[in-house]
């Protein structure tokens, strides 16, 4: 067994922060930096929301410690809005309020596995599931996804990297890094499949607000085996512009919120009190809201897709809820040094692929959603521009 | 190697939810419950703190991420508190900004230690400190204290336990549960074996706030294997009132603050951002208000230490900023059977020993703190009634 601390050195420095630091270097020579590096809304929260939360902040009851599974009316209201979206019925009881996404993932890994087993990820992964699966000492077992399969899993890829070490698969739709929307039926074929060999489907769906129409993406919390292996993942900070309010959620069965409950009780007690207090209302009153950011993302993913496809030697392989995943030019070039060479030389801050596992160094994430429409158009712009290491972007103007 | 989920499994649920639910039981007779169940303060935050919070919460740019490590303003200005508070030079970049203190511990294991490693742990002991090691796999290393010695641990019970695989030591002074507060000396002279023995001092000092006077509580953060071999915690709930808001931060040399950052990027991305925009100012202008509050918490043990002696068959152990430690008359009975009757019977809710580590059956934790005068009077008029577990008393009342 590593000793802890070298096990954590080991690990990356989180990438986002390493990203940030590029920018340093850009002289501003084209504009301000373009920033397509994170996922998190541009925009403040609707103003009768930034009310309801400024309330809730000066609320003595508020200021105390809460329940550490979440405030019972917050778990309630999610439970029916889940049920409502997802034509089931998920009880109050089966759900859990963390502090975002990371910490609903942390804590359902912790009560699903430990050092000597393992958790497979489609690769391209994101990068926050590994650094948790590393620093617990799990084993990430990558399942790779091709471009040409519009990077889904398949049901016997799956199974080929089955053993009897793997607690459970995660699948993270829509996509973070690529985008894509997993089709309903694809996400209950692989469920039947960790229900067969007896495994937990960690479900994240962080951008599922940004889904237009009221289908609903599965319909695994109907499913008779969904309390003994299915756990969803959730995140109030995307549909309602809050991540620095850091709310998210959990829903699983009753074994596994009771073990959860223990790790939330550790690594939070319980998630920050003023923003439970507020998101019943945003729930129940911002779906008009939610409607229209998803309307807006993909009326941006349409003109990302149009500018994209004007620069010569880019090439858009998948894009969905809330991210593009293209192809560089730069063949045999690191994706990190074209990253690194874009943010420098064209003030442009994407993320590498080999952020996101084995096999990406061809690609960029390039996160669209929280940009103004303005700036997608700038970016296609500076693309066009060149830059010191796209080779086939000049042979193009030069052909 | 244990799966994790039986690992999970075999840990106790959060103890402060299970003593709750003794309370359903009491019929009320006496009065309303006494709770001095939990380290909580009973006081909103001053009104001027709480307007601050609410305009945070209300602005766009907390509802954003912020940098991992936590807002640059609120690090810089906690270091210059610290610096001030114990006479040393604390660098802004040594502070990382957690959600609570919980955090700030799981976080700093995750970074020193990992399976198949130990970590002392003084007994009594804190249960979240047990609970977080447990789930990580990490070995639990007692250290037994007596009460003859006022529960504080000497070098050479210290020197006595440690071996080649224990990779910390957690003191938490003022201490939780017997209230103990450490003696510099004793805590330099715990910190240099340390250093001799290449392992690193996690000193926890949530309650250190109600600590009246000036004089620094150690003398650590200017001795020069501060750096390598102390990582400090602290919360910022008891002092500003706010355990809703969830800030606590830990201070570490650069090394150790690289290996946290990865930690609290998983379990947490950020600490809430709205307080840790309302703190800085809270760290500045509440001064007074921390004076009062520990004065006002000294007054309430004085009261506590009366009452107590008033009551035949109960004995005070230790005291300090935030607890009392009884030996309950009951012998031979275990301290969850006589803290569920005082619950039940008396409507006085208080934590058995045997929440906080083994050989604490003659024990109970009693949070004086959070409750009012009055009600301390009212736990010992209870008390002195006797309940059904009770001999020593009634002998004492006989006699």
């Amino acid at each position: 067994m590593t000793p802890a601390a070298s096990r954590l050195a080991r690990i990356s420095a989180p990438p986002i922060a390493r990203a940030a630091r590029w920018v340093a270097s850009y002289d501003g020579r084209h504009g301000p930096l373009v920033d397509c590096s994170q996922a998190v809304p541009s925009d403040p929260p609707p103003p009768a929301f930034a009310e309801r939360l400024a309330l809730a902040a000066a609320e003595p009851a508020a200021a105390r410690y809460g329940p550490v599974l979440g405030d019972p009316v917050l778990r309630a209201t999610y439970a029916g809005h889940v049920s409502a979206r997802y034509g089931a019925r998920v009880p109050a009881a089966h759900v859990a309020i963390t502090a975002g996404c990371n910490q609903a993932f942390f804590a359902a890994i912790l009560a699903l596995a430990g050092p000597s087993e393992a958790v497979v990820l489609p690769t391209p992964w994101y990068f926050n599931h590994l650094m948790s699966l590393e620093m617990l000492g799990v084993e990430a077992r990558a399942l790779p996804t091709r471009a040409e399969d519009g990077f889904l899993p398949t049901r016997e890829g799956l199974a080929g990297v089955l053993d009897e070490r793997v607690r459970a698969l995660v699948l993270v739709t829509p996509n973070n890094p690529t985008g894509a929307v997993y089709p309903p039926a694809l996400i209950e074929d692989l469920f039947e499949l960790c229900v067969a060999r007896g495994i937990v489907l960690v479900l994240d769906e962080t951008y599922r607000d940004f889904l237009e129409g009221e289908a609903a993406p599965h319909r695994l919390f109907a499913h008779p085996a969904a309390e003994t292996h299915l756990v969803s993942l959730y995140s109030f900070s995307k549909a309602y512009a809050i991540p620095g309010h850091r709310v998210g959620a959990l829903i699983g069965g009753p074994a596994f919120v009771a073990q959860a409950e223990k790790a939330i009780d550790c690594v939070q007690i319980c998630a920050p009190r003023p923003p439970q207090v507020a998101l019943p209302w945003a729930i129940e009153h911002l779906a008009d809201h939610r409607r229209e950011a998803a309307g807006r993302i993909r009326r941006r993913a349409e003109l990302f897709v149009r500018t994209l496809a004007a620069v010569p030697g880019w090439r858009l392989e998948q894009i969905g809820a809330y991210f593009a995943y293209v192809a560089h030019p730069c063949r045999g070039v690191a994706s990190e040094t074209v990253a690194e060479t874009l943010a420098r030389e064209l003030g442009l801050l994407v993320l590498p692929g080999s952020f996101f596992g084995p096999g990406q160094e061809g690609h960029l994430r390039i996160a669209f959603a929280n940009v103004a429409d303005a700036a997608i158009v700038e970016l296609g712009r500076r693309l066009s521009l060149g830059f010191s290491l796209s080779p086939v972007s000049r042979e193009g103007e030069a052909a």
